[in-house]
């Protein structure tokens, strides 16, 4: 075998492998199987040995593409997977934080113009090349801290041709950026202006005409809805999502975060891949997710940003639900680091480090259907991979919040590298 | 003129001018001074001017020595002081994570022999090099993040030997790294296990030993105390900083952060430059750091990483203390990045962005007697400069917690950037 990238004797490889099937649960989610002074071959983009360097070594029967590169000291993860992000708007919201300081909720700030619908504007008038421009510039961001992954949700033109013109400025960004960009139609994330007082006619719009519309586009895998007291109840976002679900569409779901309406029931009822938030989850909610396999993905930086308490990670694991972390990057929490995430994962929500590297990496890539393809370093899987300035999964959680990628690879690219000429 | 370096068409330039004899108190740390379009003229590490672009280019005779550099939609401020640091150590503290998640304290880690005694071990067996090579990895980490200015303490030799060997590695560091490093001597920051039970006896040792020989050796600039409850009580702090200013060493002081021990009133008796922490300060010792002219030095992210509350960051500055902020970056808080402090004195102590922007720059140089040379853009003093991808200093707080460095120029040299070539 003749590797076109061999990276050998890198430190620890934590390589979260045998969950290619399912997520991990309950205590597999401390256990993220690290090999000391491993070694990981890459051909056409693809992983194709991972083990002791000795033992890929041995696999190797040419000489690789390019010179092998070593990592002792290191630690080798997969690429991390951003399940839940709202990367394409234009406009930022500073002004936004003046009223937080006054102590206004999100709900108070939306009443006041501010808020979702202050980027809504934003984002209508902007042009797709806007979008785009705005867009690269945080996924570059997160790439740079090692988010090989992302998904993306619309949700910021709520009407049918500004939702598609959102959908398409992620569908362009795939062509100039080394990631994996997922595709998440979100038009249930807010009522737009002209139908204030119209919910259910919006909730009409939004099934009759722009789910058919995205679903013939082809830009949309999932469909998502923010459920929530004064945005769209129980009734309508079930409408919604099983309008998606019948043209194919995976779903997810805003599920619980600011008042208990019953999201996380909602989810396993209408098979949502993932629940999203959960602060305010019933137990039996979250009890149905277990028994549906639904995914909960939890979103630290959020709750951060509107200085609330967090939702209840140990319970979660504890009962075997699968958790996934992700930053939540959107104008009313502009953080796009996931070692932000982590380190709010640890401090706050008090995970365990590999609790939290396995529900950045591996748990991730299932919330968004790509368990057999990403989060884990496995012979045959996509070789997104992580070197870390990190002896060991503990320490990420030692030096918390900054940036620890050393070279981040990524479809089997070299893409970012503190490696030396 | 003819400048070294010119800056021009910067969105706006925060130059925080006009404290540089006093610290901001009150409202005075909300203006931050922003100059719309401007330029900074740069010439022998100094700052030559300072202005509108126009006022500047009229000033400029002759060619600069370099192409102007424009840089449009951004913002200037000076370059990040870091205040408070323990820069030098050696190994790592990735396993007191563990007991921090079981919910033990900080004085119960201690007193498991994790904490600063596993450092004290480590730090007493590595050789100067070791600990240049370490220090030099988290500077230019911070150098990165756009701290131009860093204290580092020493503390964790805890005899004269090993405490002169921290300093001089330190001072080794500083012909090895652009930033400007300030030296403080903090042999009393824990007790060593040779001198269990033995308090009296190590106040003595670092009295008539430590102080004399570090004094001798001109290798810091500060004396400071770890006062706390079960580390030095308040007449043995009294003694040590009482002997370090006789031997003119300018004072700090690690002031009430677990237990109101009084640390803050022993500051303003003492005249200390600044007290550090004080989450459990009285008034009645805030007062009299007011009167004294005592620095208030806030250190959220240490808070943050002991899941304790934080500083009252409002109250001091609406008492009308003078605040400053810095990361105490140390083994049981190893996080190095003033963006990550500014994000938490914001989200979590209500500072507004422009007060934390005075507290990172103008207030936390004068907490370290650099307030007439560093910590504002203003003619004549160094040229330490950020150029942040951020438009404004509001956005400081939307887009929180992430790097945004674009350019960082240190002592008049452009030393990080992401300029195309």
């Amino acid at each position: 075998m003749k590797p076109d990238l061999l990276l050998t004797n890198i430190g620890q490889v934590a390589t979260l492998e045998g969950h290619s099937d399912s997520p991990k649960v309950g205590a597999q989610m401390n256990d993220v199987s690290v090999i000391d002074n491993g070694a990981i071959a890459i051909k056409d983009g693809k992983i194709v040995a991972i083990g002791p360097t000795k033992d890929v070594l041995s696999q190797v029967t040419e000489e690789p593409r390019l010179p092998a590169i070593e990592f002792p000291g290191m630690l080798a993860t997969p690429g991390f997977v951003d399940s839940h992000t709202h990367l394409a708007f234009a406009g930022s919201r500073e002004r936004d934080f003046a009223m937080k300081l006054a102590g206004k909720t999100y709900l108070e700030i939306l009443e006041a113009g501010g808020g979702i619908l202050n980027t809504l504007r934003s984002t209508r008038l902007a042009s797709q090349g806007d979008l785009v421009a705005n867009a690269f510039s945080y996924a570059e961001s997160m790439l740079s801290m090692g988010t090989t992954t992302i998904e993306a949700k619309s949700g910021y033109g709520l009407d049918t041709e500004n939702e598609l013109k959102m959908l398409r400025a992620v569908d362009e960004l795939r062509e100039k950026l080394p990631l994996n960009l997922i595709s998440t139609f979100l038009g249930a994330h807010a009522i737009p202006p002209e139908f204030e007082g119209r919910t259910d006619a919006y909730v009409d719009l939004v099934i009759d005409e722009m789910i058919p519309a995205v679903a013939k586009s082809s830009l949309a895998e999932f469909c998502d809805v923010f459920c929530e007291q004064g945005v769209f109840d129980i009734e309508q976002s079930r409408k919604i999502l099983l309008a998606a679900r019948g043209k194919g569409m995976k779903l997810k779901i805003h599920a619980d975060e600011i008042v208990q309406l019953g999201g996380a029931n909602l989810a396993a009822e209408v098979g949502a891949v993932s629940a999203d938030h959960l602060l305010r989850a019933s137990e039996e909610g979250l009890e149905a997710m277990r028994k549906a396999g639904t995914i909960a993905t939890l979103l630290p930086a959020t709750a951060f940003s509107l200085d609330t308490d967090y939702a209840d990670a140990r319970g979660m694991i504890e009962m075997g639900l699968p958790v996934a972390l992700a930053t939540d990057f959107n104008p009313n929490c502009a953080n796009e680091s996931l070692f932000f995430t982590i380190a709010l994962a640890c401090y706050k929500m008090k995970m365990k480090p590999q609790e939290a590297l396995s529900a950045v990496t591996i748990n991730a890539a299932h919330a968004l259907n790509r368990g057999s393809t990403h989060g884990s370093i496995e012979e045959g899987k996509v070789a997104d991979i992580l070197i870390l300035d990190c002896p060991n999964p503990e320490y990420l959680t030692w030096r918390f919040g900054v940036n620890l990628v050393h070279t981040v690879i990524s479809n089997g690219q070299v893409i970012h590298t503190k490696l030396g000429p």
